[in-house]
């Protein structure tokens, strides 16, 4: 086990009407700024339930935060929490919302262009305090300090993180996601599985805990997801995929074990490029990092296809393909598909993705060996 | 899954080479008192990191904190702390050390009788800051709120806890634990496997995380713990096991379920009287436990059998006397006894017990059913 140093703050209130709870957490003197997406809070009455729990509080909204977050956006957000010299923010919304909040929460308290957080120009040195009500599982970004943010104009998609941007407390009502579209749940699955395999399936750190901790992510995952679109408004399978994707990304499971992130940088691109969902772009990577650094992840391969796909038999490669196919099994079960070449992107497509590697000379992956030919590699057609 | 607020803002410090670590988590113009046990740390080297690493600070120190420490040498320790007027606590040991330090730690900040605190007759409304040094895996109280303290003249054993005897940091050195006792090794693994068991072994909450969360620590407990009496300086099997145990009782497995703790608290009373080790109390009373309440408990005995045992044939009966077996024979691989004869109670000495059970009126246990009389059968001679 590798030596690490770790603590997560965030305060969970977790379970059925806990929305109300947020005008406890925010002293009643703040004047708050409610940010949040395009409108579908609204629709399921989680709109409704925050504004009444803040009926005693001065509060102020700002909506139209899209997916995949933007810098430009988010600085009409800080001008607006200026404007209104507003103390305190909330985010009400899936991973999108609460990453511009981390973002708008240091910006806010930034003289210079905060574009440079994203950089590595600047560090955060000062935040505003928020708090988050989450209505999509997926990004864990309601317990951890990261955020990712795009810049349209240049097509460029990073992140960044800061102790300063932990959530001051994360209310987490699974049916708050009864309602979510089918698509939006299944990407939400997708990525919490990506941050699980991202922090385990890397090489063995000899680090039985978080193995195990990781394969009852995955196991939760394995299990209930399929089942959840028969079930939509079934409370335990709901409350055990919200859980479980805060688990993906609390950091946790990542602590003292060497981690790879080559899947979601190279998704990324995918999204910034061809306007690819985060959770779609994930099942298409994923599978051909697998099936590309097959060796570099031998024994966790076969570790993950025992313990969670229970296959045992065959060949090393053998295990190793069906394992891939169990993935890819996995994820078409919840009706997203695993090519590129299902969302229409050529060869000259996957060039231009290459070639931003190739200009970054980025080397991704535990071993840092995943450099843009291993990406065109990644990204090419699978036998 | 049951509703929950929590959070838990423990900074955990894990690794080899550690401990000089403490020397920036505490401000230098603070004075410091170190408290410690029986002089175990200094046999082990670690008194000698501590204050090398704290040359630079202004500190003192108070030994002689025993085992289930007592509110007599606290006092002693408070009296101390005023006199010196010192401003942070660094507690190094054990969880006995560590609970001595959170109960002290308040203590120092009130003005009546700190017993008050154990018997819930006042409340802890300050208290001063400390950080912890672990060199015995097993109470968890390095990553949690909780202590127990021992007023010897009356042979009371009493729990408390607050959100202020959160230890600002933690320092998880795996090596320290290299020239443990055999005894106080296995002691720590009974004692996390036990921890888990009262916040897994009850029934079905649909809480599938926080299941095989739980069933992941009980499987590394299992897998290393028979192997580190052969391999006692193996770090990465003491890396597993001090992590694991902090995992036992940090409070997030047991977050959303319904716990039972009527173990813990028989045991303490078994350690009251008889001066039975924590550890050692547990081995003989979890057994009688699932055995007594194996009808309440049937579904999750079930389910450990299966996930932890691998238990899979013969009747319900079967298996639960299967798996109570296993439990048994793992404790007893560790060479720890199970049998409350194995200790020289007697029926008498059960009595005692049983009979301070019916003057509290306790009723323990996730359902609140288990009474002085269950307590007799728990206690009684299995077949």
């Amino acid at each position: 086990m590798k030596n690490f140093t770790f603590a997560n703050p965030v305060k969970i209130i977790f379970g059925k009407g806990t929305i109300k709870e947020i005008a406890k957490e925010i002293p009643a003197e703040q004047r708050i700024m409610i940010l949040y997406g395009g409108g579908s809070i609204k629709k399921n009455g989680v709109y409704d339930q925050v504004t009444k729990a803040l009926e005693h509080h001065v509060w102020f909204e700002f909506s139209g935060i899209e997916a995949n977050p933007h810098y430009e956006t988010c600085r009409e957000a800080v001008a607006a929490i200026r404007g209104h010299q507003v103390d305190f923010l909330l985010a009400v919304g899936g991973g999108s919302v609460i990453d511009a909040v981390k973002f708008i929460a240091a910006a806010a308290r930034y003289e210079g262009d905060p574009w440079d957080f994203l950089t590595g120009k600047s560090r955060i040195n000062r935040a505003m305090p928020f708090g988050t009500v989450l209505t999509l599982p997926a990004t864990g970004s309601e317990m951890n300090k990261g955020f990712v943010i795009s810049k349209a104009e240049i097509q460029e998609k990073l992140a960044a993180n800061s102790p300063l941007t932990y959530p001051k407390f994360s209310i987490l009502d699974p049916e708050t996601t009864y309602t979510l579209p089918e698509r939006q749940t299944a990407n939400g699955i997708i990525d919490t599985f990506v941050h699980v395999t991202e922090q385990y399936l890397t090489f063995n750190n000899h680090a039985l805990l978080q193995d195990y901790f990781a394969e009852a992510i995955l196991k939760v995952l394995v299990e209930e997801g399929p089942r959840v679109f028969d079930h939509p408004a079934d409370y335990n399978i709901r409350a055990n995929l919200m859980w479980a994707s805060t688990w993906g990304l609390n950091d946790w499971i990542g602590q003292g074990v060497t981690t790879d992130w080559a899947t979601h940088m190279i998704g990324h691109e995918l999204t910034a490029f061809f306007g690819i969902d985060h959770g779609q772009s994930l099942a298409i990577v994923l599978p051909g990092v697998m099936n590309v650094m097959r060796k570099e992840k031998e024994e966790k391969i076969l570790q993950m296809g025992k313990n969670i796909f229970h296959l045992e038999k065959g060949t090393t490669d053998q295990r190793i393909d069906q394992t891939i196919a169990s993935v890819e099994n996995f994820f078409k079960s919840l009706g997203v598909k695993t090519k590129l070449s299902d969302y229409s992107v050529n060869e000259a497509g996957i060039q231009k993705v290459v070639n931003r590697f190739k200009e970054r000379d980025w080397a991704l992956g535990e071993h840092e060996n995943i450099t843009y030919g291993v990406v065109a590699e990644i990204l090419g057609e699978r036998k």
